[in-house]
């Protein structure tokens, strides 16, 4: 590969770290720079799909070690969790901690998971949050009874909400399909986040969650479990009961556009080695669909 | 899976640590454990490949970091290094090191790369070494003069020789074709380790290497390489420009059953995450061979 080229990663990062020194805001420019493209074939080897981290993965470090993390595993995508840059916060706070991913050739594609289950201030401050940061799309986990006072603010923001499953023990969402139903009637920008994990805990098939509910999905949670069961334990990305080559599949075959982050649960304390594994499985499955 | 399975991963792993302790030596016996079979079909997750890791990798850690971070990767097999264990060593500490690795589940299938390039005393050291650790094949690098020299050794020790190419830059074996050459009058135990890195440094084909000299293929150093060039730099593996697949498969299609090492040479102070989605690839590789 040339490096002098203007697709190769170093020229892409150059690019995007000018842009973001120049208008790091400017409306919601999240395709600012693609991923690395593949130097044996020059071809992206994430297939399209936008493969990032949920910073969740990194809750217990801060977030120059998250950041460092992110970017050490190769992927230019994030979805970044309260813990590294809390609600409460003032627009400037958010505009320099985006910076500093963005600095790293790091896009932040969403936020969250975001609870949303508070009164109007609380459900307006995590949308002025989204916007300050220039995020598209904000992963949260409403109450039912919330989801009326959420459609006029994704109108006035144009933000996505993509509501997170979260598995058996979830009383309100438990699977996708239970997001589905709920927001048919709703703003179209109101959707999902489909967790493959917490939704195969759930007894749903992931595979076929991602099509049925593709029209209103906006982010992905994507991880791998040890059982298809309620009490399933995280484990790397592979080493799972998972079908991950076919949520992969399916994926690329809806078009999937948003944000797939890796969430890795295990080895909370140090979770750069199960990070690091787990895309490098991703990038494996996706290099032989690739090849066909 | 069941964990009270005996074919479950802590089963196997705790029958090899009994075995370990009541005999960590009888014979060779290294295939007293498989590999952790996958959780979703019960299958090897590896194919039947041997696949470890070079502990040359860990060059710059101690022995216990290298056996903590081979572990933590999930693969169960080593190729040590002088740095994790001297070649000036008694037998005692040749078992006891040996013995380290076998309680984390690790068997060690070869060590190297020794020189071999000395004296007599030199030489039959190396199979002492091997030889008091139970290790069945010594990666190396001799010159060609020294070659008469081992064949009576191999033959009184039985251990086999995989010698080392080392690219552009080996005035002896620079690619795996000058060892193939070399060995062909030799006994059928000395043969090649083929380190598919420096044979595409060499210009080489390493598919085409591993096909044409499985005969006497008895080790493998894996990697990845960022171009098909001598000044080429190591990467992760998925990262580079080799047809990481197709060294794969021509290593399941010619039924290869000695050790294949990733030796990941990027980051050597810090290489646990390089390691780590360097086997995550290899793994998301075969799983999609698996399936097939």
């Amino acid at each position: 590969m040339d490096p002098t080229s203007p697709l190769s990663r170093r020229g892409l990062i150059g690019l995007a770290a000018s842009a973001a020194a120049l208008s790091p805001f400017a409306g919601r420019a999240v395709h600012a720079h693609a991923q690395s493209p593949d130097p044996a074939s020059g071809a992206d080897p994430w297939l399209g799909l936008k493969i990032g981290v949920a910073s969740y993965s990194f809750i217990r470090l801060p977030l120059e070690a998250t950041i460092k993390g992110i970017r050490r595993v190769g992927v230019h995508y994030v979805s970044i969790k309260e813990a590294h840059l809390p609600l409460k916060s003032t627009a400037e706070q958010r505009k320099a901690v985006v910076a500093k991913f963005r600095d790293a050739g790091i896009t932040p594609l969403s936020c969250g998971v975001v609870g949303m289950k508070g009164g109007q201030s609380e459900l307006r401050n995590a949308f002025e949050y989204a916007r300050d940061c220039g995020i598209p799309t904000i992963v949260c986990a409403p109450t039912s009874a919330v989801l009326p006072a959420l459609e006029p603010l994704v109108k006035e923001f144009d933000i996505k909400l993509a509501i997170h499953n979260h598995g058996p023990e979830d009383k309100v969402f438990p699977s996708p399909l239970d997001v589905w139903e709920a927001v048919q009637k709703l703003d179209q920008r109101i959707g999902l986040c489909i967790d493959v994990g917490h939704t195969a805990r759930a007894g749903v098939d992931p595979v076929k969650a991602i099509r049925t509910c593709s029209a209103r999905l906006y982010d992905v949670h994507l991880k791998d479990i040890s059982a298809r069961e309620a009490h399933a334990r995280p484990v790397e990305v592979g080493r799972g009961v998972l079908d991950i080559r076919g949520i992969l599949r399916a994926l690329q075959e809806i078009g999937f556009r948003g944000h797939v982050g890796l969430e890795y649960e295990k080895d909370m304390g140090d979770p750069l080695a199960g990070v690091a594994e787990s895309i490098g499985y991703i990038r494996g499955t996706l290099a032989t669909m690739r090849d066909r």
